[in-house]
C-alpha cells in the first residue's frame, strides 16, 4: 500500500482543451462519416446566418460538396456567403482556437454561443485528413480578399497558418465581391440522402429561416435551391443584462468582487435587467445591506442575503421586491405567418395551424415558443408523426429520442385530438408532422453538439400549452370537417334524390312536380356556412368567399366574422358587403335576416401577401342557431384580446416608429411588469377564438 | 456596411474552459436539482471504485445525504472510502481544476476518463451555495490526514483553497483511518425517491461492482447497505499503447513531429500495440518509407502513405500488412456468473440468463459487451421492460432514448421471442429486465455527463448479436416450460383419470384392477427430463437433481450431457452416478437403457458457489428419440468449443500461475493474431449449446 497514493498522482497532468474535445468529438457532433459532413455544414451556415443578421443583411449562402476519394471517404466542403466578412487578424482565432468567440456572454438569441463550432471542423478535418482549412475572406473597407489555410496546435488551442495572403476575389460576372467569407475544407465523411442528411438540413434551415436564400451543389452536382420567401430579416436582437431572477449565488459573488461600483445601488441597477432604482433600494432594503455598501467588499452573508431578495425569498413589508421582467427585444421569434409559408411551401398539404407564443422567462432567461402542425393529404397515415424540432432557428437532426422538444410531444394524449398513440405516449401516428421551435437567449443543450435539448420543467410546460392549443385547433378541423362531410352527403342525397322521386311521381300520376324548397328545408334543418381561400394567379390576390345557406323553417339573423392576417400587413380588397373591423385581424359583418331556403355570400380579396401565405380562413358567428362549418365567437376571450391590444398600443408608442412599421405584430420591446394582471397565453391565434375551448 | 467586421470582432475574446461549462454545467449533468444531487454522488463514487481498483484495494464505501433546508433545497453531500487517498499537493489539481486527471491519455478501462467530473461538482457547490468543497485526505505513508476547503476560480481554471491543515482522522473505534478520502460539500439539490434516485444509482453499481461494499444513509437516516458478494476484486486493467487501426492521421502526423526516436522501425514497434519489428518493416516497405527514417522528419505525403499502410490501403506482395489485435487486458468485464449473481439477488425472479462476449476491436479500441435477461415473477406484463445500462461499470441512469445500447435492443423484432413489441421495433413489453454493459477503452459517450453511448455501428452490431442470442435462449426457455406444462398436465391427467375409471370399472365388474404402466406409457408416448437446482442450506451447497422418464413403449438408451459452472471454481461432490467431463463445464453421463415405464435418476451437488451462484441448470442429450425438458446436443459446437479451449490453454501457459488460478475464466492477455481463425461469437454459454440454434 506504501507509496500507492503518490504513484497514482504522479500520473495526473492537465489536458488542453483541444486535446480534449479532439479525443471526443463526438460530443461534438462528429460520430460517424455522415454526420460528421452534416455537422460541418451545420457550423459552417449558422455562423453564416449569425452573421449575416447580426450586420443586417439578407444572407445568401451556397454550399458545395465533393466527393474527392469515394473508397477512401474524403469529401471537400465548401461554403460560402455574403457576410460581413472577418478582419484578417481574427481569422487564426475564430478558426483555430476553442472556446473563442463573441456570443458566450451576451445574452440574447444567437445559433451559435460556445465558440466551439467552426473550430471543431477544422480540428476534425485535420484529425482526419491532416489538412488546413482554406479560409478566404472580404470585408468592405479593404479591396482584396484575405486567404489563409488555418490548422489547429491541440496541445496550445492555437491557430496554426500557411500560405497567409490577400487576393481580389472576383466573382462569376467579373465583378468583385464586397464582402463575404468562403471556407473550404476536406474531411473524412460521406454523403447520404434521406432523412437525415445535408439535404434535409439545409431545407429545414430553409424553412426557419424564410430570409435566406440558400443554394446546394451536391456530389453528383445537381444544384438545389432555396429562394428567401421574405426580404425581411428578423427582428434585431439586443443583448441585455442578466436577471436576478437568473442569478446563481456563486456568480453573484464574482459579480460584486470584480465590480468597480462604488455603491450598491448603482451596481444593481446598471448590471441587472428589471432593476429599477426604486427596485434596487427595496431589494437592498429586504437583504439590510447598506445602500452606499460596495460591491467589492460585501461580505458571504450579505451576498447570500440579496440572493434570498432577488429570489423573493426574503421580503419586504411582508411582500417580494418586484422586479420587471426582462426586455424580450433580446429574441427573434419567426412568427406564425413565416412558420406556415415555409410549412406550406416545403410539405404540401391540407390543414396547417401555428402558433407563437408570448414570450416569457425562465430562471432569468426570456425564451418562446413556436409550433406549427401540418395534418393531411401526401403524409402516411400509419407512420409516426413527423417531427420537426428548431432551437433559435437552426434545425435538430440527432438526438430526436433524448431531446425535450420530444418529450413534451409524447407527453400530450393526441388521441383526443384525433390522431393515433399507443397507450396515450409517445410520438403519435398519423398524416402529419409537428414542428416546435425554441427562441432563447440560453438554450441548453445535452451536449456541445447541440441537438437535443436538456429537459427544463418551465419549458416543457411551455411547450405542452403550445402543443394542446394546436390538438384542440386539430381536433376542431377535424370535427368541422367530418359534419360538413355529412351534411354535405345529406345535402346532396336530398338535392338529388328528393326532386327525381318527385319527378318520377308527377310522371306517373300525370300530375305537376310539386315545388320541393320547404321539403329540402325540413329535411336539412340546418344552417350552413362553406368558405373558400384560394390564391388567384391573376389578380395576386388570396380570393376568399364565406356562404351562408339557411337549409331551416325559419328566418335568421347572424353576425358572421372572419380571421384575415391583418397583422402581417395584409390589406382586405373588393370587400362590398362592407363590416367592420371587431379586432386586429377579424373582421365582422352583420347579415340581414336571413329566410328559409335563402343564402348570403361575402366575398373580398387579400392583397399583400404570397402564394402559400393564408390558406385558411376561420369563419365564426353570433347567433341563437348552431351554423355548420363555423364556430361560435367566444366574446370573453375577444374581449381579452381586446384589451391586450390597447395595453400593447400604449406600450408601443415610445418606440421607433420605423422599427414598429416594420415589424407591427411584434411584442413590445419595453419591460413588461410581472405583477401585471394574467398574461396572455399565446399571441392572438384566431384558431383559439371559439368558443369550445 | 463599413466598419461592420471590425466592430463584430472586436466583441471576440476567449472563453476559460471553467467559465465554458459552468454556463454550460446540463453538459455535466446539472440540470434538475433532483439529477443534480445524483451526477454528484455518481461523480464521487465513481472516483472511489477507480482508485479503489487501481490501489487493489477491496471497496467500501458510504454515502450520506442531510437536508439542511428543505425549502431552499440545499443538501450536504458526505461521500468516504478506503481508497489510496490523495497526496495533499494533489488534492487541488484533482478537485479545482477542470480537465486535470491521470486517465486522459491512458487506453484502458475506467470509470472516470476526463478530469471533470469531481471538480464539477466542486463547481456546482460553489455556484449555487457560495461555499468551498470539504476534502479529507489520508494516505498510507503519512499519520495524520490532509484536509482543506476548495473552491473554484472559474476565470483562471484555478483552485482557491482555505482552512489547509492536517489532523488525526479517528475512526468510531477510536483507531485511526489507514487511508482514504472523504468529501463533504452542499449544494443546490432535490433528494427524491424512485426510478431516477441515488438509492437506485447505488442499487445498480452494487450489481455490476460485486467486489465492493457500500452503505448508503437516505436524509431520513435510514441505512441502506449493499454488502460485496464476492472478494474477488476486478481484474487488474493494464495501459495499453495505441492500436495502428485506431490512429488517425492528424494523431499519427503528431505523434511523429514529438517522437524522439531514431529510427521508424522502433517508433513504430515501442508506440504502438499489435505491431511486432516484422511487421514494422513490412508497414514501412508498404509504404515506401526507409527503416531509418526519423520520424520527426516524415513528410505529409509519407505519414498518409503510413496510414493507409496501417488500414490495409497500402499492400505488401498484393496483401495487407497482418497486425496483432491489441491485448484485452485492458478490459475488465463482470463475467457471466457475477451478473447472474448481482442480477438475482436484485430482482428476485425465475429464468436468469447472462452472457459476456468475447472482447473485440472497433477502430483500434478494444471493447466487450456483456448482457443479462430475467424474465418471470415479479415484473410487470403489461410494461416496457426495464432496460439497465451500464458502461465500464458505471449505471447510466438518464438519456435512456438516445443511448446506442437502447437502440440497439429497440432493433431487435422480440415478438419472436416471446416478448411484446408493437410494429416490432422500440423497447418490448413483458415481466423482463434487460441488462447491457459495455466495458472499452474508449467509451463514446454522447456528452460529458456521461449518460448515453453516442452511435457506433460496430458496437451496435456487438450489442445486437448479444441480444440476439439470448432472445434465442428465452425462446427455448419459454418453448421448454410450455412443453413441460403441457406432458405435466397430460401426464396428471393420465396418472389421476385412468387409475381411477380402471378402479370404478373393476368394482363395477367385481374384476381385479389391470396392471395399467402399459397404457399410461401408451398414452404419453414420450421420454422427459426433469431438472431442479436448489440451494440447501445446511450443506450450504447447491443440490441438482436430473430425471428421465421412459414413458414409451421402447426401450431407449441416451448419454446426458449438463451444463455446471466448472470454470468459475465450484466443484461436483456426490455424483455417485460416474460419468466423465466433456468439455470445460459439460458433464456427460452414458445411461444404461431404459425399458419402458423405467426411470433414471441422477443427483450431485455444487459446492464452492453462493446461494444465488447458480440457479438452472441446462440438460442435453445424445439419442435418436426427443426428450421433452432437454435439448438435443449440439456437436459441432461442442467440438468448436473443445477446440477453443485447447488453443486457449496453449496461449495461456506462460502466464502467471497465480494470476491464472485467481482468475482462470478470463481471456489469455496475450495478443490473439488477427488472421487466425473464425472468432469465437461468445465465451462459452451453455446456453448456445442446443441444436436449434
Amino acid at each position: 500500500m506504501a507509496g500507492t497514493a503518490e504513484r497514482m498522482a504522479k500520473n495526473q497532468k492537465q489536458v488542453a482543451i483541444s486535446e480534449f474535445f479532439e479525443k471526443n468529438k463526438h460530443f461534438l457532433g462528429f460520430d460517424s462519416l455522415t454526420r460528421s459532413l452534416i455537422t460541418a455544414v451545420k457550423e459552417a451556415v449558422d455562423n453564416s446566418l449569425d452573421a449575416c443578421e447580426e450586420a443586417r443583411i439578407l444572407p445568401d449562402i451556397r454550399v458545395k460538396i465533393t466527393k474527392l476519394d469515394d473508397k477512401k471517404n474524403i469529401v471537400e466542403l465548401q461554403t460560402e456567403d455574403n457576410g460581413p466578412g472577418i478582419p484578417k487578424r481574427s481569422i487564426e482565432k475564430v478558426f483555430g482556437q476553442l472556446l473563442f468567440g463573441s456570443r458566450f456572454h451576451a445574452i440574447r438569441q444567437s445559433r451559435g454561443q460556445q465558440g466551439i463550432g467552426i473550430t471543431g471542423v477544422v480540428m476534425y478535418c485535420q484529425l482526419t485528413t491532416g489538412q488546413k482549412t482554406h479560409v478566404r475572406s472580404k470585408i468592405a473597407t479593404e479591396t482584396s480578399a484575405a486567404v489563409v489555410d488555418i490548422g489547429l496546435d491541440t496541445r496550445k488551442n492555437k491557430a496554426t497558418k500557411s500560405n497567409e495572403g490577400r487576393e481580389l476575389w472576383e466573382l462569376e460576372d467579373g465583378t468583385l465581391k464586397e464582402h463575404g467569407l468562403e471556407v473550404t475544407c476536406r474531411m473524412k465523411a460521406k454523403y447520404q440522402r434521406g432523412r437525415q442528411s445535408v439535404y434535409q438540413y439545409l431545407r429545414m434551415t430553409s424553412i426557419v429561416n424564410p430570409h435566406a436564400d440558400i443554394t446546394f451543389v451536391d456530389p453528383d452536382g445537381d444544384v438545389h435551391h432555396w429562394p428567401r420567401v421574405t426580404e425581411r430579416l428578423p427582428r434585431k436582437v439586443e443583448s441585455i443584462k442578466p436577471h436576478p431572477h437568473g442569478i446563481h449565488l456563486g456568480t453573484l459573488q464574482r459579480m460584486c468582487t470584480e465590480s468597480t461600483d462604488s455603491r450598491m445601488t448603482s451596481f444593481l441597477y446598471k448590471n441587472f435587467s428589471g432593476v429599477s432604482t426604486r427596485a434596487a433600494k427595496q431589494l437592498l432594503e429586504a437583504a439590510e445591506i447598506e445602500e452606499k455598501g460596495k460591491p467589492k467588499s460585501m461580505k458571504p452573508d450579505q451576498i447570500r442575503a440579496l440572493i434570498e431578495a432577488f429570489q423573493g425569498e426574503r421580503v419586504l413589508n411582508g411582500k417580494p421586491v418586484k422586479l420587471l421582467n426582462p426586455p424580450t427585444n433580446c429574441l427573434s421569434p419567426i412568427e406564425e405567418l413565416l412558420i406556415k409559408k415555409g410549412l406550406s411551401k416545403t410539405i404540401d398539404s391540407r390543414f396547417v395551424t401555428t402558433m407563437t407564443r408570448s414570450p416569457t422567462v425562465s430562471q432569468g432567461n426570456p425564451y418562446q415558443v413556436e409550433v406549427g402542425l401540418i395534418f393531411g393529404d401526401g403524409m402516411a397515415a400509419d407512420k409516426p408523426v413527423e417531427v420537426l424540432r428548431f432551437a433559435n432557428r437552426v434545425p435538430l437532426m440527432y438526438q430526436q429520442g433524448g431531446c425535450l422538444l420530444t418529450k413534451a410531444i409524447e407527453s400530450v394524449d393526441w388521441r383526443q385530438y384525433g390522431l393515433d398513440q399507443a397507450g396515450g405516449r409517445g410520438v403519435p401516428k398519423g398524416p402529419a408532422a409537428i414542428l416546435v421551435h425554441l427562441a432563447s437567449t440560453n438554450v441548453q443543450f445535452t451536449s456541445e453538439a447541440k441537438e437535443a435539448l436538456a429537459d427544463n420543467g418551465e419549458v416543457m410546460d411551455e411547450v405542452r400549452k403550445a402543443m394542446l392549443e394546436m390538438g384542440r385547433g386539430l381536433r376542431k378541423h377535424l370535427e368541422k370537417k367530418k359534419k360538413m362531410v355529412k351534411v354535405q352527403e345529406k345535402f346532396e342525397l336530398v338535392n338529388d334524390i328528393i326532386p327525381a322521386i318527385a319527378e318520377k311521381s308527377a310522371m306517373i300520376l300525370k300530375r305537376p312536380v310539386p315545388n320541393l324548397a320547404g321539403s329540402i328545408t325540413k329535411i336539412m334543418g340546418a344552417v350552413i356556412a362553406e368558405s373558400t381561400t384560394a390564391w388567384n394567379k391573376e389578380t395576386k390576390m388570396t380570393d376568399v368567399s364565406i356562404t351562408l345557406f339557411n337549409y331551416t323553417s325559419r328566418a335568421r339573423a347572424y353576425t358572421l366574422l372572419a380571421s384575415w392576417p391583418e397583422r402581417e400587413g395584409a390589406t382586405m380588397e373588393g370587400n362590398d358587403t362592407g363590416g367592420r373591423k371587431e379586432a386586429t385581424g377579424v373582421w365582422a359583418w352583420k347579415l340581414e335576416t336571413l329566410e328559409p331556403g335563402q343564402t348570403y355570400t361575402i366575398k373580398y380579396a387579400l392583397k399583400g401577401l404570397e402564394k402559400g401565405d393564408w390558406t385558411d380562413t376561420d369563419v365564426f358567428y353570433r347567433g341563437s342557431q348552431e351554423v355548420i362549418g363555423a364556430s361560435k365567437m367566444d366574446e370573453k376571450l375577444l374581449e381579452e384580446i381586446r384589451r391586450q391590444e390597447a395595453r400593447a398600443e400604449e406600450e408601443e408608442a415610445p418606440a421607433d416608429p420605423v422599427e414598429h412599421k416594420a415589424a407591427p405584430a411584434q411584442e413590445a420591446a419595453a419591460p413588461v411588469a410581472v405583477e401585471e394582471g394574467p398574461r396572455p397565453t399565446s399571441q392572438q391565434t384566431l384558431m383559439g377564438f371559439g368558443s369550445d375551448r
